[in-house]
């Protein structure tokens, strides 16, 4: 099933807007959620390993749970009809084996290239300072959400990402291991009701420059 | 003049590969870069700060600066049409009155409102902490680099993504206020004269729950 409504790229990027308030009536089926994660994650990462994780909170239980931490965002978590809840898995080197030996498995690496790079991969990981990951896995999981976001508009539905909730407390809150998981943003997603704001960038000039 | 020459979505997330070679022939007009880049920036930000900044590096000169900090990139950016070096502004701030200012002019957004907002976003940068505001600007970062190399396909060009560079180096470099300006990274975008790779994404289920 593709249940993709609008494939049009210069309109999914040029009409998002920011939307707070949504149709309560729609949800999403988790079929259809795994299709827009799974085109999400078609998003590079450093290496390819994927650091990012999701919590989907749609259940009226986990809403409740999600408000307490999220007070200037009551609208999105009430109306939406999921809070995306993004965040890094610092032990991303984890998945190495399972991610290169399905590359393997698929035909699309050989055997002995995954073992050379799982080896120097090991070894980059070993001495990785723990700061130099954080950022490489907050600057992945800000490409994976931009990418879920737009994935979201061509499915029909908008979304607003959100900085502003205690992100200290969201691991524990959902019994998540907070010194692993760290939180990167939320994002409601849902079908509008309301047309969102037009904002201005700034011009092109002001933020790059040619060498 | 629009220049985009693919608008199907679908066929600009499914069909993005990281690409290393490409052909030299091909350079980028400044007009479409710039174009490039204004559909890149309409990525959201936090509270519309759009701290990206950005560096085209396409002469012969500036790239041979870059490629002394990039030794296991050289393929990139030797054939690379540009090398987009993308960094966060600590001192995004500083924007704030010409983007506000910009939407009171354009009538998005009332005088008051914008008194207001400045208001409370100035008192909220005042004690927002340095490391909180570092963290935003990456992940702000990486929204806007996702957008960037999908805006990069519907303009008929592939990109890599390259973390693997002397990060600390490259704001002194290209003579940038490393305090200001942290690296997020470097985007090499130019015709591709190879396929790219496929590669392995962990199963949905794997990296999302549903609560």
């Amino acid at each position: 099933m593709n249940t993709t409504r609008n494939n049009d790229f210069t309109s999914i990027i040029t009409g998002r807007r920011s939307i707070r308030k949504y149709d309560t009536s729609v949800k999403i089926s988790k079929e259809e959620m795994t299709e827009i994660l799974t085109e999400a994650t078609l998003a590079p990462s450093s290496v390819n390993m994927q650091p990012w994780r999701f919590l989907i909170i749609e259940s009226q239980e986990a809403k409740a749970k999600l408000a307490t931490i999220a007070k200037f965002n009551q609208l999105q978590v009430e109306t939406s009809a999921a809070m995306i809840a993004v965040f890094g898995d610092l032990n991303n080197f984890d998945y190495a084996e399972e991610i290169y030996g399905t590359a393997v498995e698929r035909g699309l690496m050989p055997a002995e290239v995954k073992e050379r790079q799982l080896t120097s991969l090991g070894a980059h990981f070993a001495k990785l300072p723990a700061d130099v990951n954080r950022e490489t896995v907050l600057i992945d999981a800000g490409l994976v959400s931009m990418q879920l976001m737009l994935a979201a508009r061509a499915h029909g539905y908008d979304t607003n990402a959100i900085g502003g909730f205690e992100k200290d407390q969201i691991a524990e809150l959902f019994d998540m291991d907070k010194e692993r998981y760290i939180p990167v943003m939320l994002i409601s997603i849902g079908k509008a009701v309301e047309e969102g704001y037009a904002s201005v960038r700034l011009p092109v000039d002001t933020v790059a420059q040619w060498k």
